[in-house]
């Protein structure tokens, strides 16, 4: 079953783009996944093939209409596909959601321009909407290329084990712990010795105490989290770390 | 001054990519930034000219050399611009850091491929490791790709007025608020009879309600800290949701 991506855009110009090198290039080639593009402004109305107007209630920008949004996802054959919505108004995308997706049978990715998609269409046909962070971009295409890729990796045969170590690092909710490689002496800056020292359970325990270090400094969010689920913090779960809601 | 980025990869064919169209492929094109690609190939070491080699204390995949990665961000002129390097091992990318990175003068993005960088060149190069998300990507480059159409979009000149409101979105700490647009009446939904009415303060009133609706529903953690702020949560302020470590 080959893992099949459709994406609906106003820019089909913009794909494979990146996603055409690399990992995910040869595995597209190897049709260890398909890409569908669908421009939206054959959906368009009249003339000009409009898909967008001035929004109700004022403010600035455009609105992608709805009558125009869901002829396009209506034309694609979703077949148990999730149709994901990127936007800043939409959960938080985790690597555990990327898992669930690439276990599917692919996805359908609708791309926002201007202000965003008509609020109706996202009910009516079931739209996810998903973040893949807390910043704004020119549109949901280059979120779409984020997501893709996140996806294909994790394609049984896409890559080889050599990336099965990062993978592991969001498996135990800590960051990995730091990387080092030769000359073993750089500019007077020397690889940790425990590293040298051939003994893998005093290494193992380092990188553990590394990973620990790095996510209570830099993440203190996950560092709360996974203090509370390895029972290191027994004090009430604060509800905004939990992560209830998560795609499928 | 043009916005100056260089991008540091082993796939520079990747780029300007999805850049060269729309807003940043018109910006890049008037001149409005600028991008300089560096292929780190270019400064590998010997006749295959090397990169990597396998990790100090064993695991899987390759790590890139320092003397490598140090020589191709020496040979920049970074002159003022921070040196970024996209790993889920960094601080979360928020839009305030893309505010400040776009008031520079621009940034040198370095893009790390297999299992990532040797850790002392981050040290010695006073790199900025920064997380675009909890997901794991094939590599920096769609980070980068991000990271930069973040930027370029707020670069004085690129948009119009146009994308101003979703802009606002983030400044209050609150997602933005469901768009309508026509027809009014679409499948049997109807656009919110406050939209429709004219009275400003009462759409207004309603747009920040849905906001906080939104907020508080999708995403737990900004409404708290977006609680904590406006001084409606008195309880202690919770060390994981504040965020003291902000890029510049």
């Amino acid at each position: 079953m080959t893992w099949q991506a459709t994406i609906l855009t106003l820019f089909p110009g913009m794909f494979p783009g990146p996603l055409g090198q690399s990992l995910a290039g040869r595995a597209l080639e190897d049709g260890l996944w398909s890409l569908d593009l669908r421009d939206l402004r054959d959906y368009g109305l009249g003339r000009h093939r409009t898909v967008d107007d001035t929004p109700f209630g004022g403010g600035a920008g455009m609105v992608m209409r709805p009558d125009v949004v869901s002829a396009a996802i209506r034309d694609v054959a979703a077949a148990g596909r999730p149709v994901i919505y990127p936007t800043p108004r939409g959960r938080l995308l985790r690597q555990d959601d990327v898992r669930r997706l690439t276990g599917g049978p692919g996805v359908v990715v609708l791309c926002g321009r201007y202000e965003g998609v008509d609020e109706r269409v996202l009910e009516a046909c079931a739209v996810e909407q998903v973040s893949i962070g807390d910043y704004v971009l020119s549109g949901g295409e280059m979120a779409a290329l984020v997501l893709l890729d996140s996806c294909v990796r994790l394609i049984p045969g896409v890559m080889g084990s050599d990336a099965s170590g990062t993978e592991e690092s969001f498996s135990d909710g800590l960051l990995e712990y730091p990387h080092y490689t030769k000359p073993a002496s750089w500019e007077g800056r020397d690889v940790p010795d425990i590293l040298l020292s051939g003994h893998h359970a005093a290494i193992a325990s380092w990188r553990q105490t590394e990973s620990e270090t790095a996510t209570r400094v830099r993440r203190p969010d996950l560092w709360a989290a996974y203090r509370r689920r390895t029972g290191q913090d027994t004090s009430d779960p604060v509800s905004h770390a939990a992560d209830p809601d998560r795609l499928h």
